[in-house]
């Protein structure tokens, strides 16, 4: 493509139940002129995310959702083309809520600078938001300590992954929840997942009783929906349930009810149950991403990254999300 | 009554929805003979609590169930009149859970020494776990700072008609909500609630949201169901919901879902959903108590209470908490 061209998927309408290919529109556009205060970035590698499906509901989540016409909204890395910013200077690697296209004209401040040495993929798995996702929210809000039993969902997920090794890591039985024996049997033996659960093979709350003799002390919530209930009803006394995604949720045409025993069985179980953003714990982030590289380079962790090609591909890579047949994190490359 | 009869309401038969008259029976019984280890104790005042019928539904809650042919399970104050343990001697003023009966041999472990300086009343109320349930859920889930909007649901009940003050008394905007107008003016003149809102008289969706035009900082959740579902929409990011109880629920024939944004909303909006049990609290009992009773003294805070008279009136009393007609602390004096 020239460098005068800037492709971008527009959302084109919003879905009513499951996301597909007809809700997007390519467009050829302009590349951007950056106004004062604004850098010019080159995209290329493209972070697809449940929460992609999330924004394009009419409601508010913990930002604007995406209109219809509106460039797709999507988390990426890049190169600095030009800079109107002091902050930053051509070659600077960027990454930022850049949105589904190939160019994005960004305010300085939305930018930030990710060390090169670095590959791209690392940077938008282990050392990005998953990770710190994964670690925030399993160590800040779950907070599980050595011997507790710690349950997450999409486990074989880009999150869920990280949560299920950090919790090895640390001491914790883990048992996690996926689609499929063989996403199952991958849990276990490359992740060294103590127990992996397929959720569409029968019943998920027998199934988790069994696999939790103890009880749950930290449930790692990304589905919402069968499995959340499941767990709820297999919690420990004083057990934390980090609220981190509802992917069960998001093509679901109508807001579904929450699980039974909320708020009964939070009473008498004294269970906590917690939402989080990762962005909130960014103040401590240099620090999260030393701990998670140190993990990486003594073997403790790995970071399994799947890379789709090709601009034209995006919204078909995100699609894939909610078909379960991805492994770890799923990117795009863009260049 | 003579002091060789000990009467008891028996759990008849397990309620399967509103719990009535019919499901209790009055037994005649000896007074207990206090075993090694055990005090023998006349009952003063017992406390009807909506836990009463919480403990009548078939699974366990924070403890096991009343089976029926059991004594019924309640909270009660009163006299040792013998004693098999060092502990305790003739004279002594105890609490416990010692049951709807008259006399009850209880193991001395179970027993809390309570100080005769206090009356009765004030013991069951303000300076008892009522009192305590209200200051710990509150101020230790909830963790509200001055300026906040704090709502509380059965506003005009025993532990919500603490928590709105100590709130009030923490600098926090104060909104309760109440069956009826009468106990909503009653809260905002006799107990400085900044507003009360009558659950029965429409949208409390948008009641709510109309209160609290900044959203809700802490929610403290003595019901469930509708007030719940309404507070959860209303709350501010970085809010916390406390579960203290369900009371909307446990007359209910079949377990409700919970409500739409559990987890979704918890997420996006970084909520905290915490359950507690005021027993958890005890090591800081004694300055909680002193803490309590300095605001009484004060005249910051009042602690309501209405006495039925007669052992025989206990079942009534309680059913009375479901019917919604009380204000404050609802004891049956049983001398």
């Amino acid at each position: 493509m020239s460098a005068s061209t800037n492709r971008q998927w527009i959302l084109a309408s919003r879905p009513t139940a499951m996301v597909g290919p007809e809700h997007f529109t390519l467009r050829q556009a302009a590349v951007p002129e950056p106004a004062a205060g604004e850098v010019l970035v080159r995209q290329h590698v493209i972070s697809v995310d449940p929460a992609n499906r999330a924004w394009m509901m009419p409601m508010p989540t913990y930002k604007a959702p995406v209109n219809p016409g509106d460039v797709m909204h999507g988390f990426a890395l890049g190169e600095v083309l030009r800079s109107n910013d002091p902050g930053f200077k051509p070659g600077d690697l960027v990454e930022g809520m850049m949105g589904w296209q190939e160019y994005a004209a960004m305010p300085a401040r939305e930018l930030t600078r990710r060390n090169p040495a670095y590959s791209h993929e690392m940077l938008l798995s282990l050392l990005g938001i998953t990770g710190l996702t994964a670690y925030y929210g399993l160590l800040d809000v779950g907070t599980p300590k050595a011997g507790e039993t710690v349950v997450v969902s999409a486990a074989a997920g880009a999150v869920g992954s990280i949560v299920g090794q950090i919790a090895r890591i640390k001491g914790c039985r883990v048992v996690g929840t996926a689609g499929g024996a063989d996403k199952c049997q991958w849990l276990k033996q490359e992740l060294g997942f103590d127990e992996a659960l397929d959720y569409r093979s029968g019943d998920m709350r027998k199934a988790l009783a069994q696999a939790c003799p103890k009880g749950i002390d930290v449930y790692f919530d990304n589905t919402g929906g069968d499995v959340l209930q499941a767990a709820l009803l297999s919690m420990r006394v004083k057990g934390r349930i980090v609220c981190c995604g509802a992917v069960s949720q998001y093509n679901a045409g109508q807001p579904a009810p929450g699980p039974v025993g909320v708020p009964a069985l939070l009473v008498t179980k004294r269970l906590r149950m917690e939402g989080f953003i990762v962005m909130d714990f960014f103040a401590t982030r240099d620090k999260a991403e030393a701990e998670l590289h140190q993990w990486y380079r003594e073997g403790k962790i790995k970071s399994p990254v799947e890379v789709v090609k090709g601009f034209e591909n995006t919204p078909a890579a995100m699609i894939r999300l909610f078909q379960g047949d991805h492994r770890g994190k799923l990117l795009v490359d863009v260049r």
